[in-house]
């Protein structure tokens, strides 16, 4: 959402939108990328509309690009959002009525059927960057988001269920830790994305079980307490279970 | 789409489709539902369009009432199939352009980005009916079917993939088998899924270890060799196992 609101309907395809929930991992917290709105301060999921020639997956590239810097984003598309009446009340409109922007008030009033993709970015290589309808671009804690904009509280909520029950199955942590982290550092991941604490000791046997992590003779330096081992993903096995699954196939 | 063509612009949103990979097991062979095109003789998935007042969902299960006549399908979207260049040369144009039919043919020639869904039915309680452009709607086991109209190839192989994956973490089967279902069944139903065979022992052992089935007191009778035992699912179990996955969750 980069271009002058008059050319929307010039630029892309009617009554398509995408709307992404970007994840980063930061200071033990898993962390959402939002953007305020100018005038009402609405908060609201990075998102964007899709040109004549791009994909839906090219599309969500270019709007994260547009909004972190950073490509070659790890992004999934995990569900259409087309209830009929889910684009009603947009607060872009209340924002463009006041520069009497007809055609464009026009293109905002539309149906929008929305794909839902989620990414998960390195936080520290992420520059937010607002888009024209915001005047700040964040990230947020998730116990800091309060309601958002439109549907995007389901969209975000979703997101996050879809990534709880892939944690059941599928490795995480390659696109949101660093490339050495400590035991206790990946708990904490799956701790702040699960919203519960695990004990210590079954979860360091259940995620060494899975033959995804290689241990480091090195220590982590510089804590209080005693110096945890370094771990770093067998990045072999990791693709392998991203495929199959943590379980092995038949 | 039992509307006729030239109504289409008024009654459907544009540009948007939904195509329906439908699962049934039969004969110990996966099938897929297909229509075939009246004058090409095209294969194609069976889909529709999606009006002002549905959802996705809504709209899926219109279409599949309409081309099984069974309510109630488990039906899942599992992508979202957007290359510009996936509409063109729709052979559904070619018939248009015989009955001249201006206002339809520019409908189809528009570009269409289709939602898949995939459904698992009951092979015996579907009774398949084609639609306005179609002569047939059959049921094809895996191996019989030969390129499909448009992209539909892909979008099958796609919902396999999905489903295939599926497999190593999510139960399957409640909705393609009947009520009491033999080892030697459920083992039939993997193979044809996954397309290979698998070990007798080995599968049972491994589908016993996830807690989802029932054995029962009885056996099946009527075969040549020693008579089976029967199982149902647990239900309970299964649903859960839907949910967290065959592992259990953290």
């Amino acid at each position: 959402m980069n271009q002058k609101p008059n050319v929307y309907q010039d630029l892309f395809l009617n009554h398509l939108s995408l709307d992404c929930v970007v994840f980063g991992f930061h200071d033990s917290q898993l962390k959402v990328l939002l953007l305020r709105m100018k005038r009402t301060k609405d908060w609201a999921l990075p998102g964007g509309f899709v040109k004549p020639d791009e994909t839906f997956e090219v599309a969500a590239s270019r709007v994260l690009k547009e909004r972190t810097g950073l490509g070659d984003i790890f992004l999934k598309q995990f569900k259409i959002f087309s209830d009929p009446l889910r684009s009603q009340n947009n607060p872009i409109v209340s924002d463009l009525e006041e520069e009497k922007d007809k055609g464009c008030i026009e293109w905002f009033h539309q149906r929008f059927i929305s794909v839902g993709f989620y990414a998960l970015v390195d936080f520290s290589k992420a520059e937010p960057t607002p888009d024209f309808f915001s005047d700040q671009c964040s990230w947020k804690a998730l116990d800091e988001v309060d309601a958002l904009m439109l549907d995007h509280t389901q969209i975000l909520t979703k997101a996050l269920e879809t990534l709880r029950l892939q944690l059941n199955y599928q490795p995480i942590g390659y696109n949101l830790l660093p490339d050495k982290f400590t035991m206790p550092e990946l708990q904490k991941l799956y701790e702040t994305i699960l919203g519960k604490e695990l004990d210590r000791r079954n979860f360091q046997r259940r995620m060494l079980s899975y033959g995804i992590l290689n241990k480091l003779e090195e220590r982590k330096t510089g804590g209080a307490h005693k110096s945890p081992f370094l771990y770093e993903f067998n990045l072999g096995n990791y693709q392998k279970a991203l495929q199959v699954g943590l379980y092995g196939g038949w």
